[in-house]
């Protein structure tokens, strides 16, 4: 445990598939947690306590924060303002809150109007770590280290409870970074929500085509990287995509402009034009860390 | 050196890059040619041998072929058909020929309509191996292990030629298939030359946009991963897709109108819909080995 590390008396863990129980592996392997206490509407919970990533099962969101120092919520998106609106009773007076949710203006929307008094001490977070396998038996301790977590505090939000999941995250071993909750959405719309519904197209239409089980054998290293994303959860994914349906749609119209410059160029054979497009793409691709 | 592996005398090596590179390393690394001479329009000959990768440097594509019994072409698309005919006359009767274009009807249109009498000898292959770094220094001895090279030999194509093309490429450890010229290109312009042109668009969108910069500070591994092909040669890319142009197109259109319904599906908030296109996708691309 770092000097600097936050230790936690009772912390709840609400959603536990990859980032919920990586978290809670992550707070244990730390020991920055005395016990934790999980829940979810089906069997991950009872998985997790069975793999050890966490003490307790609750039987209900109420009951796991009930005494809890932290509650951290990855639930899916949708599940977001039940929850928020089902612990808002029980959640103590120092209780800090916080989320993993993936867009954060709906988020926020809906913990300001359900949380009340609690709302201050929520510190809205969307910690950069995901991939194609998902639930309790995906979990890692070190899943947040050497990542990036995006906080969105608000002018509401009490500085100490931001500092707390501040220390927190860094001590899982993440980079922590503060966005307004809009050029949060904006960013990640750019950067991951639309390429994954991109992603998805792109296999749909190889998977619609005379070719998929030849595709499947024959396919180089190049389609297998530019489709990974296409094997994350569907109903994650198309959440997602939803909630931030504004600027993921102005990214697909951002992107359907070069896209059709790039086909009208193959069209016309103007290898100029597609060069400037590729040597454009590659300069900044190639200063991607 | 396999039982099974020829064993060449004198390899000549037309285009000295990734592949040309990495073929003649592999080559070397298990004692299967004697003599490897290399030629480039550049310094790539030079530096390969400077490298250890070839024994001499040509300074001419005829003279690099003279005496040759095995000539690999793994330049440009571009500059095919120019040292077809450059080496033609210089083809020794038994010299065998091979390439490893990324396209591969008008490859054997240009061997077909420069080699004359040794046309029957060139056997058309494209071995599935590349990536973003390229010339002599990326070469690898083991860049064909575990893969698969595709040869599309012809009805003129000796038989004899094919077999010993087929055992050379087994014994650089790949798995040989072969493919009609036209379906290898159909397939190609599916899993690889289209999804290049996209990968390149995804990234001149986002570098076009105002948060190019943010976006490559905070994107995750997700985009990373679907981007890495935009980092490939742009030049060596525009000519691949605008010469196997009426295939790409084709396979845009059919992505055009997965795109668009993934779109129209997040517009009109059709979370069915939305969840059929992910599905299918994420169905066939966890079936990808």
């Amino acid at each position: 445990m770092s000097d600097d590390a936050p230790a936690f008396a009772r912390v709840a863990v609400l959603g536990i598939g990859l980032v919920g129980g990586s978290f809670a592996a992550a707070l244990r392997a730390r020991e920055m947690a005395a016990r934790i206490v999980g829940f979810s509407p089906g069997g991950d919970a009872e998985r997790a306590r069975s793999l050890g990533l966490i003490d307790a099962v609750a039987t209900s969101p109420a009951r796991a924060v009930d005494g809890a120092d932290l509650v951290v919520l990855a639930a899916p998106i949708p599940a977001l303002p039940g929850l928020f609106g089902e612990i808002a009773p029980d959640l103590g007076s120092e209780t800090l809150v916080t989320d993993c949710a993936s867009t954060k203006k709906s988020t926020i929307a809906a913990a300001r109007s359900a949380l009340g008094a609690a709302y201050p001490r929520f510190v809205a977070g969307h910690p950069i770590a995901g991939g194609e396998r998902r639930g309790p038996d995906a979990s890692r301790a070190d899943l947040f280290e050497g990542g990036t977590v995006i906080l969105c505090p608000q002018p509401q939000t009490s500085p100490q409870a931001c500092d707390t999941i501040t220390r927190t995250w860094r001590a899982l071993g993440s980079t922590v970074v503060r966005l307004e909750a809009h050029e949060h959405d904006a960013l990640y719309a750019e950067v991951s929500h639309w390429p994954h519904a991109l992603g998805f197209a792109l296999c749909a239409a190889i998977a619609s085509g005379e070719r998929a089980e030849t595709a499947l054998r024959l396919a180089g290293a190049g389609l297998r990287d530019t489709t990974r994303i296409a094997a994350s959860p569907a109903a994650l994914w198309a959440d997602i995509v939803l909630d931030n349906r504004e600027a993921v749609l102005e990214c697909a119209r951002a992107f359907e402009h070069h896209a059709r410059a790039v086909t009208d160029a193959i069209r016309e054979g103007d290898r100029a034009a597609l060069l400037e497009c590729f040597e454009l793409a590659g300069n900044w691709r190639r200063r991607m860390p």
